[in-house]
């Protein structure tokens, strides 16, 4: 999945003139979670404090973030960084463009040979890298693909997909719910159809339970995180990137978009929809069928659409 | 699934004193349709005409309701009587905590032999006490899980997932829907998460139709009911214990909070919601998006989030 | 499926009188698509400029309508036209009322045989008469039903059912997506249900990708389409006849009902619903959660339930 690459094979594709000095570049990341070796990318200002501080060895970037990419970092200027950074990313993790499923599943007999504490239902269809650990019960149906990893004590229901993920001790997960597929990313630049790689995971933390018809799409850079105690109901779904937090109750029917954050003890009333790339606090409540279009406060209760404080919603529409 | 137990046992798992004259307790029931050697519950002032009334042999309650329990009902004081009524459901109802698969499902040749005038597709998975009736048409991938019977002229999807559930005759269910596992039900009592056994069923009664990727679930202590001539279409969510009744056109992505109760000849428009424990009266129609947040009486239009009457919904948005 | 009859016999079975020089019926379709040798069908002043030109060789209608009827088409007039024209529908189509799922699945060895230079996954059911083309890669318990063709460099995820659609190249479907089966469609006429026949198909167009756990059912009549370069994220509703143009980008849990057509780059928020019979022009974008209840014009942005301009929505919610 992941390797090592030259940077000067980075540049001679990004047709820019290569280094005296080459170096291999290990991985591609954020810059704030970026180590030595590793390559980024920096085309917006809201990051230029990280981009100071960054450890990324290289980043693709454009000329006026020049002066603020520091010393031991290369920057490698672009007229279309974005374009050129997808590029490289499709490189280091073609596998990731698509959603292949698992090709290499294990036969019957060796299911039953490997894994031989765990109960599991009839046409069980499992990677052969797959880890489970001991006393799960594994649905019918099921379809475990690549790069999947399942602690102990672990209830999957029937029909449920999973790929590229880590689903911690004592959770469960509903029938027919689809964990750690690819977001819903891609760009048009100039014209033409980029997908970005998935290259995150999902990962539910213990004690956790997931309702039946879920989605839970994996990162993009970063995992998707369900914490600990954490309670989804039917048909919901959570984008790429999102994180929530340990105790909260989500009900049924709501979709929280791309990379937003929510604290712990949060509870989110059905149908329910948060807009992406927001922050929620601890112990937040959320009213059912309310459309969520900015950061909320801890201790806050809202609802409506778009949410507004609980008592204005019942001041604004429920008395006259 | 249920047995007798005596309430010596259950009194020494809550640890309270024995009863001189032990009796056995047949099952946990509601107050109202408790019968003698049943326990019932009661913790909300709401129920106190019931309790009055009860033919419960034994009802856990606190202190404050002592002096309604009437003298043929046993009161099983306690300082906790949620966590004390979760945990003898649990022991009763052990198998309704969690959606336990089938185990014992039916080999190829024996469902071939069972089920001789009955069309069935590649893969069928069924439990081996599953009832169906003749000239049933079920479609690929299917799982039959526990407790389930089917009447005559019955035709499932491909990918339909059941449990718990009784389908009456010339229903139709959708591919990929997944009707009869457990609601959305559990307690954080004094930090402890309390998982609450669902050991109601789904009732789906003749000539209704069920989309596509919906949720039934079955009820906690009741069933969860769809009428007569009654049409879902696709992504719907019912939550454990709502009661539908006759003649209803539910359309797309609408979601319907636990233990409502929707009368005869109701329409819902799209993506529209009720909240948990309303009463939606007869020939009610509600217009697509709404957010239903209080009870509704016979024969009224209403629109809007929350949802107000129709013509004021008009007047309000689109007239200027 | 489709069969040539001859019009005497369709008014034996509506009980009218017979011509005395019969003619075969080829085909049923609306007015605008007919054909010789078809039937149509008239109840609304709507369609009146459509009759008046149709080329139907017979129509359905009612006494009100006779003297806009051409005279190359024959007027069957009936007391209740509606309940006529489903009625014989249902015998042209009589395998388009229920969504029957294939009997003649190829078997393994089959399926090996038949699809060499395509990847699929285990427990592949396929109907007989499927047409895949090169370069395919199709997920586990992938069910392929009858009427479906699969263009080049098609992925399909695991899960899904496929049924009377037509694939193009390139495109991509999510795990569990349900696409071509019947739209909800019926009527009540006199006290009586009628179930009308869906013989449209869905028709998704190269380079579109779909996301897990949608649902796209086909048309009635005419077909539903997804065009070009068009992406869906998961928990999608397309309903029967809807036309989506190209390189459109609609977000999770969106719900469009029947018949609603959108233009060309159109952007749809999460969680929002179009009602039925709309047209939303080209390059329009809808905010997350937005409720259309009428046509947009191109170009425009709109946002709110009902959805309104999207600066007025601003100004109304978000300013103060």
């Amino acid at each position: 999945m992941k390797k090592k690459i030259r940077l000067n094979k980075i540049l001679e594709l990004l047709k820019q003139k290569k280094l005296k000095k080459d170096l291999f570049i290990n991985n591609i990341t954020n810059l704030k979670d970026a180590k030595k070796g590793d390559l980024s990318l920096c085309i917006n200002f809201k990051y230029i404090e990280e981009l100071k501080k960054t450890k990324a060895s290289a980043c693709i970037t454009s000329k006026k973030f020049l002066k603020y990419v520091p010393t031991n970092c290369i920057p490698l200027i672009s007229k279309e960084p974005e374009i050129d950074y997808i590029n490289v990313l499709q490189i280091f993790y073609k596998d990731f463009i698509f959603d292949n499923i698992s090709i290499e599943v294990l036969k019957k007999n060796q299911i039953k040979k490997k894994f031989k504490n765990i109960f599991f239902g009839q046409n069980f269809i499992c990677d052969k890298n797959t880890k489970i650990d001991k006393n799960c019960k594994i649905g019918h149906n099921v379809v475990i693909n690549k790069n999947c990893s399942i602690g102990k004590d672990v209830i999957i229901g029937s029909n449920v997909i999973l790929s590229n993920c880590i689903i911690e001790s004592n959770v469960v997960i509903g029938d027919g719910s689809i964990i750690g597929k690819k977001g819903f990313g891609f760009k048009f630049l100039n014209g033409k159809l980029m997908r970005i790689p998935h290259i995150g995971k999902v990962v539910i933390k213990q004690n956790s339970e997931i309702g039946s018809l879920c989605n839970i799409d994996r990162g993009s850079l970063s995992d998707t995180v369900i914490g600990e105690y954490t309670f989804l109901d039917n048909q919901i779904q959570i984008a790429h990137n999102v994180k929530i937090g340990n105790y909260c109750m989500i009900a049924a029917q709501v979709g929280i978009s791309g990379s937003s954050i929510i604290g712990d003890n949060v509870s989110i009333g059905g149908q329910s929809g948060i807009s992406g790339h927001l922050k929620i606090g601890n112990n937040v409540k959320i009213g059912g069928k309310s459309g969520v279009v900015k950061n909320i406060e801890d201790n806050k209760t809202v609802m409506g659409y778009p949410a507004i404080d609980f008592r204005e919603f019942i001041k604004k529409n429920l008395t006259k």
